[in-house]
C-alpha cells in the first residue's frame, strides 16, 4: 500500500532494478507470465467482476455520467476479450534484440542497431480498469518495469486486476517489482510521480483532457500525450451512400465513450441528400443527438427533427464521448481537409469515398496520426491494427504516433563493430 | 535581422507556414538546393573564412579556450569536408513518402506507416559554426522548416553561412522562410524561442551541458538531449596492445575538442603493464595528460612522469574536452561494466578485445546510445555512421539515440484503407 512520497520513491527505485533484469529476461519467461495473467482473467472473472461492480455500484451513487460509467464497466465479454488479448500479445514476436538497419561501411565497420527496452514506464489513467492489464502486459513484454496509478474510480477493479497480474508474473519467475501499482487515490502522489524523472522513463497518460494536459505541463520526464480523438468522417460526392451510412453509424454508436469514436461528419453538398436522411434514419434509432449547420438542418427539415438541433462553433473540434455527433456540409474535398486541419486533434480522420484520388489526396494531406478511408474510425485501435493491444494512441510526432504497442516501448542501441579502424 | 520577441513570432509563423509546402517538395527539388548549398561552400569559401577569422580574432581577444576556439575554427579543409558532406546528403534517398509496416489484415484492412516530416525544428547551438549548415540541410532534405539561433562567439561565421543557405535554397524554388537564422545574439530570445511550442515542433541544443541542461529544464516542446560525451574505452585482458594504443590514441587525440573524443580509459590488470607504458609513450608525445588511479602511477612509475597526476573522483564522469584522460585499472570486465554504468553519459562506450564472449557481453550489457567493439569512439558521427550528417547525438531513449540524420528527423501517419469494414 503506497501512500506517502517516500513509499513512492522506494517503489521508483525498485522499478529501476526490476527493469535491468527485465531487460534481458528470456522471451518465453515473459510469455509464460503473460499466458498466466490470461488464465487468471478467466478462472479468477467472479473476483474481478465483483471488485468491478464495488466501482460502478459506487458510481453510480456518485452521479458518475453515462460515459464514465461505460468505460469503468467490466462484463464478461470484456473480460473474456482482455484475456484474449494479452493471449494475442503473449503470441507476438519478442521485440528486443532485433537488429535493424544493419549495414558494413566501405571502411569494413560493421553497423546496426539493436532494439532495447525504455527501462521504466510511469502510467497514469483514469476510468478503465482494462489498462491495467494491457499496459502491464506490453510494458512486461517488451522488458520495461512499470508503475501503474489508476483513477479513483476504478481503485477496486484496478486493485483486483493489478494483484492478478502480479500473481501471474511471479509464477512465472518475474521479478515481483516489475509491475508496481499505487493503492493509494491521494492525487499528490501524481504530482510526485511526475517529479520521478530519475527513476521514470516515459509516463504515460491515459484518461480525459485535463489529465493529458497536466501530464504535459508537469510531466519533468518525457511524456506521451494523445487519446484526445475529436475524429472526423468527410463523406465524399462519390461515397457510396450505404458503405458511408453503415460506416458513420458504427463510427459513432458501436462505443462513444472512446477516443476513437466519431465526432463530425463533414458531407459534401453533393451527396448530402441523399446521405443525410439515412444516417438520421439510422443514428435516430440509437439515440443519436445531431448537430447540424444550417445547410444539414434545411436537407433534414423533412424527417424527423426530434433529435437535431443547431451546431454551435463550440461543436467543431470537441470530442463529445456520448451520443451526440456534429454534422456540416461542404462544398469540396478543400473545404474538408481545411476544417480537419482547424478543428482535428491530429488523433483519426476519415474519407468515404469511391474516387481514387480524392482518397489519395486525403491520405497524402491530412496530417494526423491516423488516417483512413473507408472504414469505420473504431479501427484506430492497437488489437484491431495487429499490435495485439495498446498502451495508448499516440497525437506526438516525436518517438511514437497512433496506437503505441510493443515497439512504441521501445529503443535503440547503435554498435558499431570494427577491427582497428581510427580516423586519422 | 530578428531583434524582438514580435518578430520572433513572426518568424515561427512564416517557419509554420513554409513547413507545409516543404512537406510536399519533390526530392529534386531539394537535393538541388542541397547541390547549391555546397557549390556556394566552395565558391564563397573566401568570404566565409574571413568572417570566420573575425569571430576567432575577437574569441582569442576575449581569451576563450582552445578548445572553443578550435569548435570556432573554419579553415578550407573543415569547409570542403563540409560541401562533401552537404553533397553527400543530397545524394541520401529521400526519407519522406516511404511506406513501412505495411500489411493487410484478416480482415482486408490494409495497414501501413508513411515517413513525415516532424514540421519546424528548433535549433539551438553554441561555438561550431558548421551546425549551421549540417542542420539546415538535414532539415531542408527532410522536408522540415529550421529556425537557427548560433552563439555569440560564431555569429560572423553563422550570418555568412546563414545566407549561404538561404541562396542557395531560393536558387532551387524552396521557400525562402523553410531556413531561418536569427540574428540577435541577445540571450533573452532563447528563452523565448523555448516557449514557442505552437511553432517549434522539436528543439535541438549543441552545445555544453549548460545550454542542454536550460533547454532540457525550459522547452515547452520537445527536446533532444545529448552531445555529452563521457566516453569510456575498457581495454580487455585479450586487447591486441598494438590495437589498442592506435585506437585509444586516435579516440583522444585526433579531435579532443567535440563529444565523441575519449574521456576514460579502464584497463584489465592483466594487460595493463603491456598497455600503459606504450599508451604514455604515444599520449606523452601528443601532450596528453593522464590523470592516473593509484594501480597505474605505479604500473607508470617507471615511465615518464612529466604527464601524470593522479586522478581525483570528479576525473571519473568528467567530459574533457581537452587533451586530458583518466586511466583505472580493473580486475574484469564486471569492474569495467559496473564503472561505466556508474559514470558513464550514455553516449559512446567501447572494448577494445579479441575475446568473442567479452565483445558481445559488452555489446549486451552497456546501455549507451552507441556502444563498440575494436573502433576509434570518433567514429560516433553522422557523417562517418553513413548518414550523411546529423543534427545532434542523442543520448536520449525517446525517439531517436546515438546520431541523428534525415530518418531521426521524421515521424510517421498510419495509413488504414479499407472497403466499407465496420466493428459492429
Amino acid at each position: 500500500m503506497i501512500t506517502a512520497t517516500t513509499d513512492l520513491q522506494t517503489l521508483g527505485r525498485n522499478a529501476r532494478k526490476a527493469s535491468r533484469s527485465l531487460a534481458r529476461l528470456p522471451g518465453r519467461v515473459k510469455d509464460e507470465a503473460l499466458r498466466n495473467v490470461a488464465d487468471g482473467l478467466r478462472s479468477r472473472s467472479d473476483e474481478i467482476l465483483e471488485a468491478n461492480a464495488k466501482d460502478t455500484d459506487a458510481g453510480r451513487r456518485d452521479g458518475l455520467s453515462d460515459s464514465i460509467l461505460d468505460r469503468l464497466l467490466l462484463n464478461p465479454e470484456r473480460l473474456a476479450a482482455l484475456a484474449e488479448d494479452v493471449l494475442a500479445v503473449a503470441a507476438l514476436p519478442d521485440p528486443l534484440g532485433e537488429s535493424f538497419d544493419v549495414r558494413q561501411l566501405p571502411n569494413g565497420l560493421r553497423v546496426g542497431k539493436r532494439r532495447v527496452p525504455l527501462g521504466v514506464v510511469g502510467a497514469i489513467y483514469e476510468n478503465r480498469p482494462n489498462v491495467t492489464v494491457d499496459i502491464s502486459v506490453l510494458c512486461l513484454k517488451s522488458g520495461n518495469a512499470v508503475i501503474l496509478r489508476g483513477g479513483r474510480e476504478a481503485i477496486n477493479s484496478n486493485t483486483a486486476l493489478a494483484g492478478l497480474v502480479q500473481n501471474g508474473i511471479a509464477e512465472a519467475g518475474v521479478p515481483g517489482d516489475a509491475v508496481q501499482f499505487v493503492e493509494s487515490t491521494d492525487r499528490a502522489l501524481v504530482g510526485e510521480m511526475l517529479k520521478m524523472k530519475d527513476h521514470i522513463d516515459l509516463v504515460i497518460p491515459r484518461g480525459g483532457s485535463d489529465l493529458v494536459r497536466r501530464v504535459a505541463a508537469e510531466a519533468t520526464m518525457p511524456a506521451i500525450t494523445g487519446g484526445i480523438g475529436v475524429c472526423h468522417a468527410y463523406i465524399d460526392r462519390t461515397a457510396d451512400v450505404d458503405k458511408a451510412v453503415a460506416i458513420a453509424h458504427d463510427a459513432k454508436v458501436s462505443r462513444p465513450s472512446v477516443c476513437n469514436a466519431l465526432d463530425t461528419v463533414l458531407v459534401h453538398s453533393a451527396i448530402a441528400p441523399a446521405f443525410l436522411p439515412k444516417l438520421a434514419e439510422e443514428w435516430g434509432r440509437s439515440g443519436v443527438e445531431i448537430r447540424c449547420d444550417r445547410r444539414a438542418l434545411s436537407i433534414l427539415g423533412s424527417v424527423d427533427r426530434r433529435a437535431l438541433t443547431p451546431v454551435s462553433d463550440d461543436d467543431w473540434g470537441t470530442e463529445f464521448l456520448s451520443l451526440t455527433a456534429a454534422v456540416r456540409v461542404v462544398d469540396s474535398l478543400d473545404e474538408a481537409l481545411e476544417h480537419i486541419s482547424t478543428y482535428g486533434s491530429g488523433h483519426t480522420d476519415l474519407i468515404v469515398t469511391e474516387d481514387y484520388s480524392a482518397a489519395n489526396r486525403f491520405l497524402d494531406e491530412v496530417d494526423s496520426g491516423v488516417v483512413m478511408v473507408n472504414v469505420s474510425t473504431r479501427f484506430n485501435d492497437g488489437g484491431q491494427l495487429g499490435l495485439g493491444a495498446e498502451v495508448a494512441i499516440s497525437t506526438n510526432k516525436m518517438h511514437a504516433r497512433g496506437p503505441m504497442g510493443l515497439k512504441e516501448l521501445t529503443s535503440y542501441k547503435w554498435t558499431v563493430q570494427g577491427n582497428g579502424q581510427i580516423r586519422t
